[in-house]
């Protein structure tokens, strides 16, 4: 019997990548995806898709409103910051931050993967071509899997909790380049912060700069559709 | 200037001591409650209660539906174990525990207070006269705290967060003592995992039971209303 693990899934680049691999590595997936307020929606659309088509055990959207506190452009009334190339990317943290995000997700996950019986979450984090947050870093994610064994009943009773990151030392054109080798159908993809009313994406935001910049480097047309 | 803190108010007793707690230290306290499908809904009008009369900062209600992938008799349809009295209950990690449940609480308050610019948290988490869930225990609580630190833009840029558990070494009678002597209206407080229509509690979960043992041990009424 394969064994089950909880794939985090946004429906982006990321998210659909790591699907293909721990896929190919042999774990029974069941996803869960999150409505928690982001103004780029359309990525659950993307997240559906991506689920139905890799056929996936089970998949879950659970909506959580953090926008009823705000705090980040991605929940809130604010701006999300444009740029017109990767190379102009803020070295700070920028205000599309969610606080508390990825802990929250995993955190999520994490229960769902106990009431399935299993101890391994996947998660598309990436510390290379990233925005620099704080929840993306490899000791944040060593500290959520030492706290996943303190936390679950699964964990008191001896489960090995295991958060795979497959992406983490990836640039983004290794993680193109590792996808289109595994046939991850990128079109299905969403990665824009601030699409339009038609999923279009707006091309300037950091996600989507950092995405083109990475299949510029493939040498490979991204079959996003962007905003012209 | 008061320190700004978040407290996780359920509604319940423990809560209700912890928020007395918290501001007799001083601190200028927000809240955050949950409403995850549990079938004790009765307690989030106790929150609002409670809130309301201490005149919390501000009081937000997160809607996490956990419900979706069940596993808990707090949650899914499963039945509330029923007891004579606290001597019966069991040693095991009973069924009404919630997978991740305050992992997921404590992630969100800790989202909530970087919004708010704050680092300390405060949860009524009780390691004594408890149902034995591991999320309550003192060695979560410090990997937490740990993971705070390393998950949030405020702890990348050195604040110090710091989750304050006034409860975990205490008796239910010695939370109950503490509460009195600090003028907390138990009245106003909700307790049990399976109320009536009317919000009345069952005297017979673990959690009516750990309560009314802790009244009886104080030598006080419970002011809470029970069905008959």
């Amino acid at each position: 019997m394969k064994k089950k693990a909880v794939l985090l899934l946004s429906g982006g680049l990321d998210s659909a990548t790591t699907l293909a691999i721990a896929r190919k590595a042999g774990y029974d997936l069941s996803a869960v995806s999150f409505d928690y307020g982001q103004r780029h929606k359309f990525e659950l659309q993307s997240a559906r898709k991506i689920a139905e088509q890799a056929g996936l055990e089970k998949h879950v959207v659970i909506s959580l409103n953090l926008a009823e506190f705000g705090g980040s452009a991605l929940t809130a009334d604010l701006v999300v910051p444009k740029h017109d190339s990767a190379a102009e990317l803020d070295q700070e943290i920028p205000i599309t931050y969610v606080p508390a995000r990825n802990t929250v997700f995993l955190s999520v996950a994490m229960g769902f993967a106990e009431t399935l019986g299993a101890s391994d979450l996947f998660i598309g984090v990436n510390a290379v071509d990233y925005s620099g947050y704080p929840d993306c870093r490899p000791e944040f994610i060593q500290a959520f899997e030492s706290l996943a064994k303190l936390a679950t009943k699964s964990g008191v009773e001896g489960a090995d909790w295991k958060i795979h990151t497959p992406l983490i030392h990836l640039t983004k054109a290794e993680i193109i380049r590792r996808g289109l080798e595994l046939g991850v159908d990128y079109g299905l993809t969403h990665t824009c912060y601030d699409p339009d009313f038609a999923g279009r994406a707006c091309g300037h935001c950091d996600a989507c700069l950092l995405r083109l910049e990475g299949f510029r480097q493939v040498g490979q047309d991204d079959p996003a559709e962007y905003q012209v």
